[in-house]
């Protein structure tokens, strides 16, 4: 049964992923602005949502599946790479430096606004 | 379409995740090394598999669906996250370097066996 629950989950952050991917392409074809802006943002929302008292089912369903499937590991190397390959050192980066900086923070961000410790 | 392909892939990626992780559990309780695996394995195949040539719905099944849903940068996040809360900066560390640096290895190996380079 929960791998059916993580395997909803996945089916739609698999799909938000792709959706998001497209809106973005309209406005920009640089590597890793889309894989940035999903990353960050699901590790917002996982700091949060792993913190908040949820039930069981609704966390598999969310963390282990939804969130695990929009944010995405496997293109931010890919992109990394790109950057490499064409030369762009500084690029690459930023990139990566800007990913992991702001990921953290973000997932701190989200274990803080879901402690409460915002509302002090 | 194309939307119903990537959600397979990702239904299937996310299930895949979830149960090599109930398999490492069996084996270590520690943060972190489950995601290290799936997001180096993840890389490797993205490398590979972006650079061979394969069809057009194949590839948005398995590289957008199945490795992006795979893999995942949110709970790489929050594990470093759990870490930094433990006071255990080094570990952090450690995993973050590693799972960076052994990526874009990874994923360039990928890239590099596609082209036929080990053949050579």
């Amino acid at each position: 049964m929960i791998y059916i629950i993580v395997g909803l989950g996945g089916t739609i952050g698999a799909i938000l992923r792709y959706l998001v991917g497209n809106i973005f392409k309209k406005f920009t074809e640089k590597h890793g602005i889309v894989t940035f802006f999903i990353n960050i943002t699901g590790s917002f929302l996982i700091g949060y949502f792993s913190t908040r008292q949820i039930p069981e089912e609704f966390r598999y369903f969310l963390i282990a599946g939804l969130l695990g499937g929009f944010t995405t590991y496997s293109t931010f190397m890919s992109d990394i790479v790109k950057y490499l390959r064409e030369r762009k050192h500084f690029e690459a980066f930023v990139y990566m430096f800007f990913s992991i900086f702001l990921g953290i923070i973000a997932a701190g961000l989200g274990i803080a606004l879901a402690n409460g410790i915002w509302k002090a």
